[in-house]
């Protein structure tokens, strides 16, 4: 039986060990990069035979695979986040976020945009001035529940 | 001489008595939807002769467009938000924050995407099994110095 | 052009004057009791037809019905709770929480309980011991996407 | 004798090697799934026989039974919780909490639900547009003190 | 109409104007000196002909008795109390929670002392070596349900 | 020499091993139930000779008792408590505490009840419609100092 | 009738006018300088002789004296202190305070120093070095009961 | 090589063993009390001749020396204190701290009490009504510059 | 009479309406700009004559001048700060503070760098590849008082 | 394999047992202080080469060079700080934030000094009123985007 903490450890170190790369181990899994690697790091899930393709390549037990099948606790990032990487995403939120919410307000009527049914890509974009990080979000529209 | 809160104001009603969307005004000014909302919500400026443009479309006075160049203190939203349309982007940093950040080392090395020199947009995308929203961020790669 | 605040100052006063409670309101309405006075306490929206039948009952103005229909910030409970009936809310997920994620888990997989698409009720439940409140919600189940 | 903490990791592993569900367990002992799981996860008591039950069932000591007869220290979510199963039901209180104190009190007068004498199921709903959970909770109404 | 805030103010400049303590007014309407007072300040409610005594004897309108038997949004201290008054009495859940919990279950089993089936009073205590200030509390006790 | 964690412990595990209650100890040790579990539980201190009849009832060694003369850091509940039982206490000052403060001030004037000379009891108060918590608590009056 | 707010307003715009400083209203009143200045900042009682000879001083109606006398709800620094003065007193605690409870015990036993019957002065102390900040405080020591 | 948590805690156990007070230790190496016990609870430094007089008396390793010269993290109570003797500390910021701003600023002009160039004393004040705790702080007075 | 909340208002309007920089007006008082502008933000304090120059360069009355005299309550920052400009500081401690720590402590000794005896100034540096914002601080350091 | 917590405990202490500063070891790297020495800490990145010739001087393994050019989660001071070092950087922020902006707007437009294109350097500047801290920084000005 495996822990997920003692299995994301071994995750971590055979991912190192073997040099692989993250986006290398989802493109042997075939499930997008973010989300592949969100279940390694303990954010998600896989399916079993996803989970067991993830550790073959990894040179870990099969029977481990169980294991990220489970569903985790979510929320690994501790807020406001101190990393510049993360914060930039909460400082979108701080200056955005008002916008966002008219906009989406205006376009689809009173609803949110699901984070569950939800899909994140992150490409690098060529720029003559300098690269850009791109990044893609695609979450299913859901409506207020009207009677 | 007009407060940048007064003025908010006033571009709130004015917009809701001429019956217009934050799309039409953004169109008209010739600015993305959401950087346009943005200033007009007091999270960012425009420049001199989009301001007029917006007070034009909205009816309100020229000599105000300069309130709406100058840099605001940004941050218009409370943390963690309580409002569900604003929390599932929270919740994307939470439970995709590690993998986003995992990946983007991975794919630009040590730095981070920029939320100044950032574009963001807002789309519907249609789906048979119910419309999606879209959201793309597009932020420049700035790496940590090296020495 | 009515403010959102304004008016559901008006409504409360409304409701006092001609002593109606948020039951009749809902009936007359035809919404449940929770989802019409939640948008009657600024939390959720109405439909157009809906909001006009409400102010009808009370006496106010057809014109403010529009104000009704957008979506508004929600978030009307400053947390944790200071209220007790509030807090006792707050501590069932404090103590059930956990369970409750356990059995979901069991009975659907990994996904959630829309608190979106969401109905909820409240009844008063007749118990010789002592009357008993009986809540009840029902939320779409939420899978998280697979690949 | 168990720590509680020892005897809970225990239930835990004793559960995964046996392929119990808490569903399976709950109806062993005879309580309620929610409140079953809620004691085996530390957040409260079993009453002696129904322990030993329990544990029977999962192939621990017998003697054990007691430490899960002593009131534990509550409070198992850390809040704001992070776990998007468990904010949907944080966000429930945000935007419902007040229309249910205002339809709470227009039904019975001032008093709370109790969170004491307290129980709550969860089941699976079928809907053909997608299966829905559904919570049912019962609380003894407690009436302020009168005087 | 009165709202709750109006009413209050206008009970405390009353109460001054008219020379009278909180003792006094409690004891005129007939209820518990700290409940009486508690009502008045905004943090409980009287019964209407309680409150019809109370605001006669503090010559205000008998038509605002009203006001004073809705349920009010309970939690007048922001917390940590920064008045040491009040501080004292968080303090002595800091020191003594945790045997209070001890000795609590030890002599009832799993369950609470009310805070809504309550009474409390304040009284002189005599002493040579410096009177006392003697505080009872008197809650139902509440078991945790059992199946 | 023992830490006052590892003799805690010792006196937790000789407690349960013994069948004592905490009654029975602070009954041996002459002091009254909460100070003498309080002590034990690490939020205050006991002289010599009772620190040295509790070790001797539990059959720890009475080179110990010096540890439990040491003044500890107090402090012992994280607050808000999550926990039922101490959460009534925290609420019981949020609803109460105002008026606690207006009547000490008109019994006594401008100054406060000790926390620290100062003694409490918890009983059980037998009644037919449920057995009542009664807390007594007595703290010096202590006057602001005037000049 | 003045409420406390508006009176401390009045103070503090008398003795702007009036040009007095808080140690000549001291002295004139014949309270320690802190301990007058406290009160009439709204953070302690004047003796009603003291209010009166205060009022006069700054030539402020007698009649509001009362309000002088009755004890305010106290705590006039939010925390952390932003203030550079204030956050010095508060750095000495963080980096003091271990050892001051530790000599404290050393020297009194398991009591604490009274902030209640407490009293404090601040003097410039010359010196060719640079002048220094002496402050001075006493408090009686409070032994914890004992029984 | 010692890290200063282990070297604390020899000091901590080497105190107790020989029976010493922090009183006769920083009398032994020639510091103030409380800024002996602050250096040696990790809150400051200690001169190498002194950290050697020190140990020696601990009978400790006088290598272990230099460790106790080295500047630490600073900052040894987690805010708001939880313990009564360092509460009051709090507290008399929270009660007496804009007073005390107001008179440093009348009698020093615009500035601060230095903590850092700062020195304090605790001692015991004899008093028939109950000795008293005095407290005596000394910092240097440090104006804002000027230009 | 002036209270500073109304001045810095009528500071903020004459600055527009006169079309002035912060920096021409700290250039005509003769105090750096970031200091200046601090004392005209209710930041810091100005000398009389100082203070009467910029009320002069703006037009308002030379009474007024005493208010920016007086030692403010300092703190205009909520932290942590939302704007990006200011969270760009407050990322820079997060980051390179422990090493500047360790650099300070390493060319210092034990003490600190004075944010009182402080002078700070903002640049603009060119650099062909982006202009670059040179900041340039200088406190006085203070060692910790030894014995 | 080594993990960084691992590395920089073996960096700290191979640097006292060599008897190195951060300095020396930064000369030797060919990186500024600060820059160098915050790696080490854990808080950024050198290049392999960088790495190699720092873990060369310390005499610990090449093979963890790899260790140090990995990105970490940034982040190394809890807020607010409590060490009086850091704290000190803290206030210059509550105390010149505000004025920071207006003259970085004032000098540069719309937009912010970069933490990641950033460079920070600390000196010892000799004054005969006794020495200073001079910190410089420079980072890239970045603008916001404009349309």
């Amino acid at each position: 039986m495996y822990t997920r903490e003692a299995l994301l450890e071994m995750v971590r170190e055979a991912k190192l060990t073997r040099n692989l790369t993250w986006g290398e181990i989802a493109q042997h899994v075939g499930v997008p990069e973010i989300h592949c690697t969100s279940a390694l790091l303990g954010q998600g899930t896989l399916q079993l035979h996803q989970a067991e393709r993830a550790l073959e390549l990894l040179g870990l037990p099969a029977e481990a695979a169980h294991t990220l099948t489970v569903p985790p606790y979510r929320g690994g990032v501790s807020m406001p986040p101190t990393d510049p990487v993360l914060y930039r995403l909460y400082e979108i939120i701080l200056v955005y976020g008002p916008a966002f919410k008219e906009i989406l307000h205006e376009k689809f009527g009173d609803g949110i945009m699901s984070a569950i049914d939800f899909e994140m890509h992150v490409d690098r974009e060529p720029d003559p001035r300098g690269d850009r990080v791109r990044v893609t979000m695609s979450g299913k529209y859901l409506p207020y529940r009207t009677f």
